[in-house]
């Protein structure tokens, strides 16, 4: 037995392949899947034998239709494991669990300073993933995987940070090595704003192949999808939009080295010190939010200034990429309407019209969830990859 | 017979992906394609018979090694066919034929002006692809495939240009409808940056995933290669760097509307206006090359001037996209090295040391057939894709 004639129909044969299958609810029952992957019937009982014996398949009962007996519907089972999934700030970290569904089953927030380096901020990441586990009753056994978002460029293949510029002691640190720890299972690290436009792509814009998510908070960064895919670069810095050259603003020293950064000028820690400098008790871009939200027309008449500037950087890049979407996040532009406000007058004022025909300008909707749940669906989508799976399985 | 217990081999298994093989010198006789592909001997016999009667493979003789009877070696036949291909131009047009392997066979130029439209300009072209067919011995039932760029933004899935803003007449002009006439091929069209992107990729940057070709001529456009495909955005717009907004430059009026674009600084035609008001005997962006060539001062400085401009530019792009190489081409960057040594100044002067780290800006080493060859490349692409082979020779 084997294949049925056609032979394109061929590379859907794995148990991964259908798994997938099942979960899109491109085919459910055992005869459908023979016809759609064209294998013997008995080959495709083999490999569903598999997937059951690993839970990620489940038998949910008769289907509906057809006279006789009627077949038996496959499907995913979204608990057949959790994934852990963190999100590292500069100065708070969210830790979740979620099960393959990317359905938040539990989180916890805590305040960390990210340059008192790996060790320190790991281990409370750690505890926090032992925590969320023992409170919803799974064992590091059903960890599937582990998704991390840092706040620097990173080494995507060996989960290193690269020269990340505000997390000193990081460069180089094996991420993965250190957290598998207790774990049989991968762990994926990425940019932060690379897993939070993952995410958003992926729950709010499935059918958009190219969005930009912009982060708005104590810096300035955007992730990229292209073709539906993170565009990384080379050395993972893509998406650093925070030290484009603004001009007329050379009087402002950034912390690169170089003048009149766009982060230098319109981040949120920028705005924070020049508010702090006219005399408003304001620490951080979450104080300049609150002092924005307060009604402050000094923090209001900023926040949009630095809306405007974003809108310079972005009027380029929607000239250079040509996204469908871009998506705004982080602190500053969760909580406020005038950072959109200043990225939509100025993008719509620079950038060609064919450019911006149907570009859409918003504000996120996974808002600082984003981060978690990004890197969740990474690891999600690595480990259920047809291949992956047909791996874990086993099946020859 | 079917099968041999490793079904995950079976995506290898069509006529189309054996042709790709054999062109990869990745299995070259029948045993190997048969080990390769886990396909019955009988199988594979039957799709290479296919491909032996389409003449896209020969047999190129005995193998070396093994004992007994030589297994007859499988070659690929570029001369199964030939590409037409043509370069438009705001002045002037190349056209050229190549074989399967984008070796140029014949090539002819024209001046011509763009802005006279589609027919007119498609007339010429098609006269050159009949005296190119002609010249060589060719008929148009050998021609295999059409690849065009044009200097505007296209829809690629329907070969249309959209709102080119110096061509016009051909705003949604179909020009695959047009030029298919005595040919049973499909045509390519795309922008004229993004074909020039391709080529130099894949001939001389197989090994970079993340490339841009910046063409500086009469204007000022960028083909961008992510994950080694052109990256076209939604509306076919991407790499329009040259309406990008430049500083200090707002007395400059653009031709789109708005001011201080960066082709209305330092494109050809821009500097060329600039130089005539001065008193030289230029008119267009060669004469520019021209007398920067003789040794003109104002002209040099000017060029190197629009080099830095460009620079500022695509220091925005280097932190944005994060490419590994930038390629350099178009008139002015061809034939003087003040673009490149102005681009270099600027850019690594600009730029975060990560995404500098290892980039490249060179000159295009395809130089004035960068164009046509990308054409050509990209046609061949698509027609030897191996579902595209299978389609072609109708195996089941």
């Amino acid at each position: 037995m084997g294949l049925n004639g056609d032979e394109r129909a061929a590379p859907l044969s794995g148990a991964g392949t259908m798994l997938r299958m099942i979960r899109d609810g491109e085919a459910v029952t055992r005869a459908d899947l023979a016809r759609r992957t064209g294998l013997a019937r008995s080959t495709v009982s083999h490999r569903i034998e598999a997937l059951l014996a690993s839970r990620l398949v489940y038998e949910a009962g008769a289907s509906v239709s057809s006279g006789g007996r009627r077949p038996t519907v496959l499907a995913f089972n979204e608990d057949a494991g959790v994934i852990l999934a963190a999100d590292l700030g500069a100065t708070h970290t969210r830790v979740a669990v979620s099960n393959l569904g990317a359905t938040l089953l539990g989180e916890l927030t805590f305040d960390m300073d990210i340059a008192e380096g790996p060790e320190p901020v790991l281990t409370r990441t750690e505890e926090c993933f032992a925590a969320l586990l023992a409170e919803i009753g799974r064992t590091p056994a059903d960890v599937r995987g582990i998704g991390l978002g840092v706040p620097g460029p990173v080494s995507f293949t060996g989960g290193q940070p690269v020269k990340p510029p505000i997390m000193p002691g990081w460069d180089g640190f094996s991420i993965p090595s250190w957290l598998a720890g207790p774990y049989d299972a991968p762990v994926l690290v990425d940019n932060d704003v690379n897993v939070m436009a993952f995410g958003e792509q992926r729950i709010h814009w499935r059918s958009v192949e190219h969005l930009l998510f912009v982060k708005v908070g104590t810096g300035i960064g955007c992730g990229i999808i292209a073709s539906g895919r993170v565009h990384r670069g080379p050395q993972g810095a893509a998406g650093d939009i925070g030290h484009i050259h603004l001009s007329g603003h050379d009087e402002v020293i950034c912390w690169c080295g170089n003048v009149g950064c766009l982060e230098a000028v319109a981040g949120g820690r920028a705005l924070a010190r020049r508010l702090a400098q006219a005399g408003h008790d304001v620490q951080d871009s979450r104080g300049v939010v609150r002092l924005a939200a307060s009604g402050n027309t000094d923090a209001i008449r900023m926040v949009r200034e630095s809306g405007r500037r974003l809108g310079e950087v972005l009027a380029s890049c929607v000239s250079f990429f040509n996204p469908a979407v871009i998506v705004l996040g982080g602190d500053l532009a969760e909580t406020h309407d005038q950072i959109l406000a200043g990225v939509r007058e100025v993008v719509f004022q620079r950038s060609l019209p064919l450019a911006t025909r149907d570009l859409r300008i918003v504000r996120t909707r996974l808002g600082d969830r984003a981060g978690v749940i990004g890197a969740a669906l990474m690891v999600i989508e690595h480990v259920l990859e047809p291949d992956a799976v047909d791996r874990a399985i086993n099946v020859p």
